[in-house]
């Protein structure tokens, strides 16, 4: 409560100081729209809040204020359909024991309840839009497959090659299921798509990926 | 060339006798949007070119002279990045040994092939149009998967869901390479994503699935 008067505060104080913009319906939008552009163009380490706010013309204690954290305003800027730093432990909870069936039931879970229709606009938006583009490979790389699979084990390799092989699995569901609409998906459970997909998912989670490498002498 | 001679007269005399426009550079584009629109609507088997040439407004042996066959029109009209009746038999022409690895390297060799351009284009346009989503999920399953996975066993069971289960893999791999081109799956050789992606292709098509409809009731 103290901290939000003094974010409050801090707000009024830099409108009266700068002279900007006060916080017009429209500005949270244009707030977001400088978020896209600086997570786009410098990715999420590299842009900093203070940046985004001189490109949207407002004091950094606004979009604070209004966002909270950076993880949150990229969260917000891109319209995740989910929280991540919800979602995760929520997947983990069971260790990795069917890993690949809890995964998939917590991602058709999401698809399947009124937030499906986000997801589908975000995937959307991912595949029209290259600003969008570059943003949800961030997301995925950054906040969901780095963060979910040291959960796993921390020790494990390949991380974000694994990540990238699990997410094209969901992804590639996601868009025969619920975008494309092939009927012989649709018509699944999600136990009978657990059954299929979650083998699949354990493997590349787990697969010897050494021999790959030194193959190819790539990594 | 006899052939196609016949096929000019027969313009010729449709136009004559039915008064309809001549076959003008738009005259093209209408006759492929009605026929989306026709596929779309009614699915390939019902859509007629007798219909659709007079949704289009012009003789069917415009059409037939134009595109050739019905299965023509419709990879026309879907703007397909390839024939699936040319490419379909290189991948099977090792029969159904290393099938997975064999269909692997076939589509990356499309997507990494000047033709990727087109085949993003089709899937952006897949994901963002609903009536082009239709269309290729008719595609998939029509032209795709059924004549696909009847070349590598006849008596194998579940062809639909099989084939999307495929699918599913392939157009993940697809949005994560190429679209939304996440940097470990982007570094990856055509034979690191076949040893990857290979034995995921080849537990689909060959997995038991008779518990999983015995488990769930459906089938």
């Amino acid at each position: 409560m103290l901290v939000a008067l003094v974010k409050v505060l801090a707000v009024v104080r830099g409108r009266k100081r700068s002279g900007r913009r006060p916080g017009s319906p429209d500005t949270r939008e244009e707030i977001l729209d400088a978020a896209r552009d600086a997570f786009a163009a410098d990715g999420f380490e590299r842009s900093s809040i203070r940046r985004i706010a001189a490109a949207a013309g407002v004091d950094p204690a606004l979009i604070h204020h209004y966002f909270g954290t950076k993880d949150k305003l990229f969260l917000a800027a891109i319209e995740a359909p989910f929280d991540p730093g919800e979602m995760i432990p929520k997947v983990f909870k069971h260790g990795s024991t069917n890993l690949g069936e809890h995964l998939i039931r917590t991602f058709v879970g999401i698809w399947d309840s009124p937030t499906g229709n986000r997801a589908a606009a975000f995937l959307r938006s991912a595949v029209t839009h290259p600003r969008m583009s570059k943003l949800v490979q961030q997301f995925l790389t950054n906040q969901v497959i780095r963060k979910g699979l040291s959960q796993v084990n921390p020790e494990l390799d390949n991380i974000d090659l694994r990540g990238a092989m699990v997410a094209s699995q969901l992804l590639g569901l996601a868009l025969t299921r619920y975008i494309l609409k092939v009927q012989a998906l649709v018509d699944l459970s999600a136990d009978e798509l657990a059954a299929i997909y979650g083998p699949t998912i354990d493997r590349y989670v787990t697969m010897d990926l050494k021999d790959l490498s030194t193959r190819e002498g790539t990594q």
